[in-house]
């Protein structure tokens, strides 16, 4: 896995799944300044944490990340069905997230549907969210629950 | 507003903003043809109804579309906080959908937050729609309820 600030080689599919997997993983390390890094900073970014109304701009969606972080103990994401395409630049990413996380002694898990939309950055060669909406989905988790500290 | 069929001058916001009202009116006149008509024919197209799993692809998106209408009696959208912008020709949209719909004789009002991705087809100068996904948000409607048939 290529480090937060690592440049991508070139704006194509490949880079994008990896900058779409680091989100997961940036977010597992419950690192709030490399989950800043990785997002866009202008009033066009837009964020929907499940259940949450939305958030624009990045000092509301930064913040948000910030509290969400500040109150998670641990939290793993196993991503399902992950498709990725380009279109003239826009990286458009639709997965599920089959979710795991606590929050002191309490456990929760869920599933939610999510699509993430990044653009690429030529400054920074890297593709970089403007937009995440993540909602509750029917569908559940298969997989065993991992084991959490 | 211009009918399902008219071109739009140019794909800029403007135009944008007029392919995203006309998918609520075409879903408030209750026409599965000019439903489809709105969406680009691919297996790129994806589409989360509110409370749905998701849906790829024109054939399964559009029967989605049909049955919904079929067992839709009257629905009425109020949009609110519509945001709107271009990225290399490809059109964000998001926005809050204050739904009433009837069917039968039960009457449901509901609130949801939806993203809306459209792209600009050359050949018929018009934004199609390749991606919606609305889910359901803790803010609610403020407006009275409207009079439903």
């Amino acid at each position: 896995m290529s480090s937060p600030g690592a440049p991508h080689a070139a704006p194509d599919e490949d880079s994008l799944l990896r900058a779409n997997e680091r989100f997961y993983r940036t977010f597992e390390r419950l690192d709030p300044v490399a989950m800043a890094a990785l997002w866009e900073h202008s009033d066009r970014v837009c964020c929907v944490h499940p259940g949450w109304p939305p958030l624009w701009g990045t000092l509301p969606v930064q913040d948000s990340w910030r509290r969400i972080i500040a109150n998670t103990g641990e939290i793993r994401f196993s991503l399902k069905g992950t498709r990725a395409h380009l279109r003239s630049g826009v990286g458009i990413v639709t997965l599920f997230e089959h979710i795991w996380n606590r929050s002191g002694d309490e456990r929760q898990n869920s599933a939610t549907f999510a699509t993430n939309l990044f653009a690429w950055d030529d400054a920074s060669r890297q593709w970089l969210l403007f937009h995440h909406q993540a909602s509750y989905t029917p569908v559940m988790p298969e997989e065993p629950e991992p084991l959490l500290v």
